[in-house]
């Protein structure tokens, strides 16, 4: 297994760039490598290379780039917005997103949302991880907090949002218009198929949106309100498994 | 909120159904109920009920059973078998699986498997309080561990076994035969419909399944090998991943 490491300096073949204390650490005393080894380097814009490690030091350490490997490839246009859980769950919702190809992470704080401290560099630092072990050419980056109004009031229209309604469908409410109940989320997307090229998804916290943040979301033209079953789904489960439903149906698992 | 207790006993109004030393202490302690407060029961086998507590001592309690207030219901035939991981994910897949409707949890030793040491009792617990939380009406088994071998070998024909090829489709090499590459899993999924109701998930070690394991699954009528996308996943996620495609497709997402 050559190690992959995520560099934010351009990449090129003969370059040297730069290793972080933390890189050096991490190549040093967790994976047992030395000077001479080998290592994958990518940074999101010039794709993938191999490197060989020229210094591996307390400060930091030194890579001679050699090689492309793979060229920077198009993702998929898919950001989440999730309303903060606690930490646990908070931490594998950043994790399975970046292994699941989102493109953007974004905070979002609702009317029920308990869990408002968030430790962006911490949870960057995870997603980097993740990016590094699933073998992803970027890493996506984890937004600054936005406010659930603040979010609907400045959508970009051409962007689609699937409203992952976690509450459930309330079957004895008409909700009006031509959203009427919420669909199947695999049926919605397959329905939605190439009308758009730039998705969201939506996930709210434990306690899922108030009354009338599911009603605000539901008037909006660009949501999508869907159903991920019978069963009452965590915040982190619904989030891993609408991004999955989305890249298998719309994404690139195809 | 109404609390959500899973009995062993059996369930018929008006009957007195004790609680455990934990569900006493649990409803006491940590919910902060008291006698004459109301809880649902489920027992897998006659739905759920509305009950009284009548008793909260220390050494258990009493629970007066009230109206039935769902039916039991046929649970999708989905059975999941994982090679067991550490102890985070290893307990992430338990307690997803639950939530995402799986029948029956069984660890399974590959070659490549590290962690063996399962503790059924702790994962059982586990499965417990998930399907409490998730509103359904069973506790699906953590099984006893099974060898990989033993696996293939007693496989009852009738059930399909859609195997995640973690390891990466290989591009290079002529499986032969019909099975030939892994079709991504939805599409495999959708083309299987229909044939069978009886279903299984297998999942594989971190370090993938072996050349020969593999060999040997795609060798098997039973077995539908799958890719999930172009990133590698860690098993956990792979495990929710596949048990939510095959719930949008198959199952009881519909």
């Amino acid at each position: 297994m050559i190690p992959r490491l995520f560099i934010a300096a351009p990449l090129a073949e003969g370059a040297a760039t730069p290793l972080g204390v933390d890189q050096a650490h991490y190549l040093k005393h967790v994976l047992r490598r030395a000077e001479g080894d080998d290592v994958r380097l990518f940074n999101g814009k010039d794709g993938e290379f191999s490197a060989e490690i020229t210094a591996l030091k307390k400060k930091g350490g030194l890579a001679t780039v050699g090689a492309q490997t793979r060229p920077q490839t198009k993702e998929p246009d898919l950001a989440l917005y999730f309303a903060p859980v606690k930490r646990g769950p908070l931490e594998t919702i950043i994790q399975k997103a970046v292994e699941l190809g989102a493109k953007s992470m974004t905070p979002v704080i609702t009317e029920r949302t308990v869990a408002t401290r968030i430790n962006r560099e911490r949870l960057q630092a995870i997603a980097t991880e993740a990016a590094e072990q699933c073998e992803r050419l970027s890493v996506p980056p984890i937004d600054a907090p936005v406010k659930f109004d603040a979010l609907l009031g400045d959508w970009p229209s051409d962007r689609r949002l699937m409203f992952c309604d976690e509450a459930g469908d309330d079957e004895t409410k008409d909700w009006g218009g031509d959203q009427g109940r919420a669909a199947p989320a695999l049926e919605a997307l397959k329905a939605l198929d190439k009308k758009t090229d730039q998705w969201a998804i939506l996930i709210g916290p434990e306690g899922g949106f108030s009354p009338a943040e599911r009603e605000a979301l539901r008037e909006k033209p660009f949501v999508t309100p869907v159903t991920l079953g019978p069963r009452i789904l965590r915040a982190d489960t619904a989030a891993i498994a609408a991004l999955t439903l989305w890249q298998a149906a719309l994404g690139d698992w195809r």
